[in-house]
């Protein structure tokens, strides 16, 4: 099974962009992994800054940057034809080109050409990769925790990250597996489960996953939805390969329908513990929900506390917003796992 | 998205096959469409006979065939080195070349030739096809009925062809779908399902049964199981971009355990119908098993039908051996659907 694997630090790439919002990707990046972040790098125009050192390819392949990561996505997500000069210096310096950009950077002749000079690699995130394991259904060792989400876009990434950070301030044996884009671009390597071919899904979250020492815990990212009539193939693939003895359930506060599918409610929370559970049970029967993630985003902080403590009364499970709550109490019950 | 669809009819390639039991393709191709198999083709040695005219491609293109198919499949699933120059005279004489074997036609350079001479085509079975398609969850005018299995090759494409053909007999408006090779190479189109990308696999089955006549019935081949450890992810985002009005729930008489998955059991046939339910009720909350479809070649007439009524009295649903039973009963049930 082959994991993606990424050439750190990097050097990101912002274009000329003037909207915040497409920037989202480089700013997870500084968030999430800062000191791989090496340096910036962007066009005139550009208004946007990470506060990262500004350095041209050269100047950043010097410092030791492996790779220039394309930080951005314009509407449409297509490479802009202005952003060719830069890139190809940046793979003529001996970077390596990092995307996840709809472009398929193979068909890009100048680009091609480019990474033939440096020596550099075109690294596509969005590129399904060659994954043809099936899974075995065996338990293996070690613990895994898995954020499972009552809708897409809920929040799974930022709780196993929040999670995963928080663990390892505590000291406890813990890897972070990424199964999206933005994951395997923090953390430098994953897998992009919904890229996978569907007969191999649950094999690809197995290898993602391998044994491990009885008290060190994978936090797996988590994709879709049960819920989600276009994506629980990939949620139920990746449940069964993972076999997590945790899991977290993660939920918008203000969420009642499926984004974007209207009429597709979202059970009630109990309800969506069952479910997640009843799913789980196939591999791992002991695998239970042991906590509630919430994106308060769209509430005041006092309503934030009361929702809170409404689900915890209606579920008895620690809920949390894993954006303001301090997460260490919530991971001592982990340690007795 | 783009549907499979396979110009008929065939001569069938048997090569110089001598055990029955690789040429289970060609003898399901015999079975469930007589009427597309126009000639068969042997090497010297080949102890298999389809009773069907033996021709050479010139003879079979001359006579109106359009492909030419490997009906066979030896030990390790490649093409035989002794087989290329009579498939090449079948590509020069301009019919296509279908195989579902594991051989990439187009990485065989004599093949690859003889196609581009014979202006014929290389069609791959196992190819992932160009499905990306996001699921809608939208409702479509129609019926449908899924066969669902409590594992795998337990009667799925069987029951589907079988309930298929007595619905023709009775002239009731309906159409065969395709999700594997062998059903695909049968009907002549589909889609194999398990090698489309997990995030369009609900997407892939809602194309491939698009809305028609509100009293037509696609009868839509099953694939995998919801409790298989390896392929439940299929067998989901099946379920869910079918939106199935009726399922038939197949199983073998006697098989406790998954296949190859020791320690994985099947569910009591009643939970297997209650989670087929729950699982399709996403997209359809009317989705009702309605039938259940049993392979019992490992019991006598005797113990077969005990079997059935004991197991009618358990489910109250009407249990059938398709190889053995009249299904116009339980397809007149359907007619009020």
């Amino acid at each position: 099974m082959k994991k993606l694997a990424l050439p750190k630090p990097y050097l990101i790439f912002l274009g000329d962009t003037r909207n915040i919002l497409d920037a989202k990707t480089a700013l997870g990046l500084v968030d999430w992994c800062r000191d791989d972040c090496l340096a910036q790098i962007s066009m005139p125009g550009c208004k946007v800054d990470l506060n990262l050192p500004e350095m041209n390819p050269s100047q950043a392949a010097a410092a030791g940057a492996k790779s220039i990561v394309i930080g951005i996505a314009p509407t449409g997500g297509q490479i802009k034809p202005e952003w060719r000069e830069l890139l190809k210096e940046a793979l003529s310096s001996g970077l390596h080109l990092i995307s996840g950009l709809h472009t398929d950077l193979e068909d890009d002749e100048t680009l091609r050409e480019a990474g033939r000079t440096g020596n550099s690699k075109l690294i596509n995130l969005r590129k399904a990769p060659d994954c043809k394991l099936v899974a075995s259904g065996k338990n293996r060792t070690g613990k895994r925790l898995l954020t499972v989400g009552t809708d897409c876009c809920v929040g799974k990434k930022y709780t196993a990250l929040s999670i995963y950070k928080a663990m390892r301030e505590l000291k406890l044996k813990t890897t972070f597996r990424a199964t999206g884009q933005t994951g395997i671009l923090i953390s430098g390597e994953g897998i992009p489960i919904d890229a996978v071919v569907s007969d191999f899904v649950s094999g690809a979250a197995e290898s993602l996953s391998p044994e491990n020492d009885h008290d060190h815990w994978d936090i797996i990212e988590g994709q879709g939805s049960l819920f989600h009539p276009a994506y629980s193939a990939v949620t139920l693939g990746l449940i069964h390969g993972s076999q997590p003895d945790a899991m977290i359930l993660c939920h918008s506060a203000t969420r009642t329908e499926i984004d974007e599918y209207p009429g597709f409610c979202i059970p009630p929370i109990p309800e969506c513990i069952s479910k997640y559970e009843e799913s789980a049970a196939l591999t791992n029967p002991k695998s239970r929900v042991v906590g509630i993630s919430i994106n308060s985003s769209e509430l005041d902080s006092a309503s934030r506390t009361e929702y809170l403590m409404k689900l915890n009364a209606l579920t008895k499970l620690p809920c949390f917003d894993p954006i303001n709550d301090n997460l260490t109490p919530f991971l001592e019950t982990l340690r007795s796992y």
